[in-house]
């Protein structure tokens, strides 16, 4: 068999023919972003640092590796992907894969390693750098998915939401201020100082490193608490409407289909595999879709039933 | 041409002729506000104001100028608005329009500069009060009406979410100053002292400036911030609830265009872009537009399948 | 016109055939409970106390005079209550209503005045059980009763979210009793001191008085953090689950309700009249009752064009 | 009577027909559970321990001897269980009833306590290792069941949103370390030493115990506490459109049920029992359920009324 760009790409996207061999590599690449990250942060430790310092090095050095090949393999193939193939060539495809985010985040991933040869950047950052591998996980979870398309709905409401939040820090720092920079000129001296304990009361968070002390100023900061409990529903109320949405949504379409084939009485086997396979691609549990399917089958009935007051004989089947 | 009022209007609320000319002012302005808060901002950090003091005060003075004559702008074209086009004369229209909410922002962004011709305010104070131009900005957020609008539905049940959480602010108050009194009696003194405490512990924001030493205290203590986690679940949930109804008032209000549009058996070019127009005005998503309209043709079939299956003959118009 | 108890009872309920009597009465008690809520908490400010102590004294006589009034009041008058109308005698049914949780509340607002001239009761306790005329508030809010039926039938699954939080507040506070008991034998020394950490820690309050030292604590802390989030989200995803059903249901019951006059063909004025009633009752906004207004006009011309394929005529205004 | 395993499986499942003999066993083995969770974390207050060591360690050995006798008539008597009848043997039901949940909870909570015959292990970490008897309670628990089943529909939505949690995590306690960890080695030294504060701030608990104190520092935290808002709505929001699901789907299929019953036009008394059964098997209200009822009526009537305007003929049954 002629192995060519194509076979890879089916191999790189999980799609090739042979199941053990798309199962061993995604598997294989998913370990190794973790062993990175965890890499990361262990190295952080400076006893851990100073006494495996070698074995990090070798370890950061065949990961670079592997990524480059990885990244290469996929440049090179991306001329397979179903949405490059009318490109008038493979080269024009290559060029429009570089830019996309996943092929930036993989050139990411191993360009600090080519850099440090030839810049002397501080080493405590770069290795810190190295933790943007952590964003090719997204190619590997599933389950994700469903997550940032609901969170990507909701981006224009969550961006107001935002918006009111930080119109609400600046005007409750420049309260703050006003109230607490004769007795606390430190810690509320100006309006940007101010902003630090305006972000953390207005979140909830509350570290208690500043509080306010006089009367009005405590008076002032009751108030600004009390809005911040609305202000924390907001993105709350926002998302938690965008799963409630996505989830009526996913269950309508699927109801559609199975109007669709019902509405020549029958359901045959073809039908019943498709359905199955839409349902699972919209992630709707086999409960929710018996009981959709049941509503389908009385609507159908009834419609059926419903109909035929003066003719007394069964609609026939279409 | 002949420029009167009416075109200002035009010009002033983005519907003129000439897009560039409504583009160029709002970004104007937009930028104008933005930098007016920055300034305001950077003016209470003391190093940064004794350094730019005579920028900031060139800057003041111009932003004023420029604030002045868009109040004046606005106030005198107003007589174009339609809603006040039947008012017996522009001088009623313009009478009336200064005492809606954004004209009295727009005074109130000006006001401060003038008075201080007059009266001797205390000049932090006055800095501050310019912050009410960040009022302003809301001409321009197209985002933040959605928003607002469901924040709007929602007061009703908000306020008295906020009266069961000033009941319960008292309750709790009395209680721990009733049980902490004698332990610390400058912290918990009296009821109004102990709101402090009450307050920051019922919206879980929990500085730990102030905290239950008894243990009946804290027994006390801990059933209230079992309490409060409920309470700041009140709004939250009638938020949530908010966005999910106006999402779905939205979907009802563009299905019913779509049946509409389809009770004749097609939709026509011109339905076409008339649907377009309130769908981008509803702010629906195409994809979700697309899904309104299948089922909608779903329905239009089934209603006519279901009453001619045997007879073959269709309704008739009404 | 002779006034017997029921004028009296419509009086108090609000009812009463004279307008401005109902309004004066139910705002002159509204104005002295709050008085009486004011007066309570600043009494407990010590300098407020010793200056006005005289005048606190007087007012607290004052309004037991008047709340006793009061109470004896809708005790004789509640005979005239529908509800107890077929009761055999006006006694049993005052013996009835003694019991009812208003009643109950509007005695504890007095008993605490009248029991301490025969028991010795420590002032300060005395004081703060006054507080218990706040309940009596709740006559007199309809933004209220809205919120605690919302809260009333989701009662079953919050008590089930206490539920598991007390279980997750023992299991925490007994693993940080196992980890930190050596190091912090104060704050970590049993189980139960161990729960005030919990309790503060997985409400997400955090005052921060007591925090994990040792690095298994501070493990065991962060994973309790992480699962406290989740638990704060199990009362708000049901109160805001609760808030989003009640606001279906009333839309659901208005819709039949205009589905059912609309089922002759024609809304009379009468028809009208009454669905406002209905409309204002359940709290349904104006912009909300048209859309559903508009989405029951076209079901109706729908069900009437789809329907008579044979005969051709229109179906008969019943 | 002959009194066989599958009598006594009936008492322990609460399905014997003595209501008195099924209520007993199951209040006195709650009241039990009660008691040992009760005497676990009072015996972590040394001085009652001290006093009282004696009696906890008879209480101790009574609740094994009937937690054991518990555990073994449960695998005793699981062979009646419907889904083990179709077993091959007795001896295989039991095998497989051995590793259910519950069987692996009633077991380990009483092997520590035989366990401590032959190995030495540490007193208090055994005594804690006893709150595994909490676990026995959910199979008391009717109300918990709504909850887990809820939470149970939504784990891989919650574990995507916890994944997002732990890599942004990761994130802020990298970019905090950069930042902060030449001012303060010892609570930033490292990574993981930093992801104490990234946990306790993007939660919203934020202890104060550890706080940025650099500007650059604050400005980052700054952010990292407004993104922690978000991560804490979704888990919230999840939950939230779990509930407003599990609500929705459970009016709907019983809807479909009461429109079934009506197919025929009458409910009958035996019909009406089942709906009874059903409906409180929900869940759902009497008030819901009238609801319900209402609009199957409806739109039973309006099916029938749609069809025969003029003919006047019934539909006949299908």
């Amino acid at each position: 068999m002629h192995f060519n760009y194509q076979h890879l790409h089916q191999v790189l996207s999980k799609t090739y023919q042979s199941k053990r061999v798309n199962h061993w590599l995604s598997t294989g690449l998913l370990i190794l972003i973790f062993l990175n990250i965890l890499a990361i942060i262990l190295e952080s430790v400076s006893s851990i640092e100073i006494q495996y310092s070698h074995l990090f090095k070798k370890f950061e050095i065949f990961s670079v590796v592997i990524f480059s090949i990885e990244y290469l393999a996929r440049l090179w193939a991306c001329a397979g992907l179903t949405q490059y193939k009318h490109s008038t060539s493979a080269f024009k495809s290559r060029l429009r894969y570089l830019v996309t985010p996943m092929a930036i985040v993989d050139l990411l991933a191993i360009l600090p390693f080519y850099l440090s040869f030839f810049f002397a950047l501080d080493l405590r950052f770069l290795r810190i750098l190295r933790l943007v591998r952590i964003f090719k996980l997204t190619r590997y979870s599933a389950a994700m998915k469903t997550l940032t398309s609901v969170l990507r709905d909701e981006i224009p409401a969550l961006l107001a939401a935002y918006f009111i939040m930080v119109i609400v820090i600046i005007l409750a720092s420049s309260g703050i201020y006003l109230l607490e920079q004769k007795i606390q000129p430190n810690e509320f001296g100006s309006i940007p100082a101010s902003m630090w304990w305006a972000v953390t009361t207005l979140t909830t968070v509350g570290y208690g490193d500043v509080t306010p002390l006089t009367n009005g100023g405590k008076l002032f900061g009751g108030l600004i608490t009390l809005i911040g409990i609305a202000m924390v529903a907001l993105p709350t109320g926002i998302i938690a409407s965008g799963f409630g949405n996505s989830f009526r949504k996913k269950r309508q379409s699927y109801g559609l289909e199975v109007a669709e084939a019902l509405a020549d009485g029958v359901i045959t086997n073809h039908e019943q595999e498709k359905l199955n396979d839409i349902r699972s691609s919209l992630g709707i549990s086999t409960d929710d879709a018996q009981q959709i399917y049941k509503e389908a089958i009385f609507q159908h009935l009834q419609a059926k039933q419903v109909c035929c007051p003066n003719c007394g004989s069964l609609p026939k089947e279409a």
